[in-house]
């Protein structure tokens, strides 16, 4: 039996599970949902979807750090955002990575080490995620999508001096930090959503709209960067690509915005749901540089 | 027990075992040894070194990819080298990362796929590669080496154009391809290099000497390196930090010089070993671009 939207939770017996989110009446959001089918099993691989229904008292990443090789990210894949970054719409996808460690909840806080803090310059980014589901090498775009699992809403979480100024040109200094990529808040099969590219996509910092595009205005699609990525280089069930941002984010505004210690900020991609996950700056600790 | 120098390998019974490798008599090269006293368990964790000895057929990579949270890399860590490239000497780690899909063994070919095969500018890099054993958040340089399990030589394989021209700046598109990340031939413990910084680190191809230089000349060293990516994002165990290629490289050479089908790259690291990679052109896949 497929599952819709896979969610990872921590039920009020303490204890860990997975399973497919029941949604409330009335939205397809699973961050409001409070009970769960239980799935058994590795959804990467073979799983069984139960009998069983138990309470969803936190949401956590649909999957864990173990079960992701490896966080591809794409920069500019909007072609209004590649404007207000001041940088050339790409010829070809702009890759980088994230640490797994990057990878947190639907609701988790954002933390801001020390190091973060010195220029302060921490900013949003709504992307939708693939999640691979099978060994992708050399496909071609007309079968990219077969090999999808489902997607996720994501925030590419960035501070912009380490990225753009300190680093030497490459961004990951800027975009290496714990818990910056909160992504879930289900992984929802690729058997719900067929088109990727029609999906509203949104952020709201404590509650005002910020970013606000369709997935349709994406420069290299879905099934266009899953090809292009796999040229070569084996794709792995559990892989996640982060496939950019619209424009909106704090750096484009003027004056520009940087994230702020309690500022709540809200992702969401339509058929998927929202994230919810509250800036905390971290102030007991010293950047050792 | 501690190990010395731990290989992963297939033996003649074909199946895939890990070890302490036994060095023949005058050299300290694991890549010469026919010999290795098994250990099992976890070398991340808890692991037994047993009185069985089994021979060593092929070598793999010293850990499997399951093993390896992430591959970080630097860029630029060595100033002659930066000048070659016709790059700022950086003022902090210049940081990038590749897929586990790039580990590959001490003796595996490199393949070149279609997609690199483009503008044919595949290079080496030759590099010490750092064995994080225990999580690192916020450490200090004075502390740092304690967070080593140990060390192992790397060929950082670059293909220049899709790397630097057509990569939107950023450096993965050049740096992804599978198995452009040997490493070996052994994990050397932390116990038999004390010093990282005294190393004699080199690159033949076909048995020429094309980089030569010493892991002192590195402007980020081992400690500074691992207190530095520790600011505010934790170090896993397994987690590899490749620490940035010498001066030498075919595209600092007059004329440039890319690798070609069937040639021989070693790459030796002083007191770790060589690693032998031979270059191998893909010619049935097309890329799909």
């Amino acid at each position: 039996m497929p599952f819709n939207r896979f969610v990872r939770f921590i039920s009020t017996d303490g204890k860990t599970y997975t399973g497919d989110a029941i949604l409330p009446p009335g939205t397809d959001d699973a961050r409001l949902a409070t009970k769960a089918i239980v799935i058994t099993g590795d959804i990467l691989g073979d799983y069984t979807v139960t009998n069983e229904i138990k309470d969803i008292k936190q949401l956590l990443s649909p999957l864990s750090w173990d079960q992701i090789p490896n966080v591809r990210l794409l920069g500019l894949n909007y072609e209004k955002h590649a404007i207000e970054s001041k940088m050339a719409k790409p010829k070809y996808p702009v890759l980088f990575f994230k640490p797994v460690t990057a990878i947190a909840g639907p609701t988790d806080p954002i933390p801001v080490p020390a190091i973060a803090q010195i220029d302060n310059e921490t900013d949003y980014e709504c992307e939708l995620v693939i999640v691979i589901g099978k060994k992708a090498s050399n496909v071609s775009e007309a079968e990219a999508l077969d090999y999808v699992l489902g997607y996720m809403v994501g925030n590419d979480v960035s501070q912009r001096s380490w990225q753009i100024k300190k680093g030497g040109g490459q961004w990951s200094l800027g975009k290496m930090f714990d818990g910056w990529a909160p992504v879930g808040p289900a992984l929802v099969s690729s058997s719900v959503i067929k088109n990727p590219q029609e999906l509203r996509i949104f952020t709201k910092i404590n509650g005002a709209t910020q970013q606000s595009e369709n997935t349709s205005d994406m420069i290299f699609g879905v099934a266009k960067t899953i090809s292009f990525l796999s040229q070569g280089s084996t794709l792995l069930p559990g892989d996640l690509i982060f496939t950019g941002t619209p424009s909106g984010v704090g750096m484009g505004r003027n004056p520009k915005y940087w994230l702020k210690d309690g500022d709540v900020v809200e992702i969401g991609l339509e058929k998927v749901g929202t994230i919810v996950n509250k800036v905390v700056y971290e102030k007991s600790v010293k950047a050792k540089l």
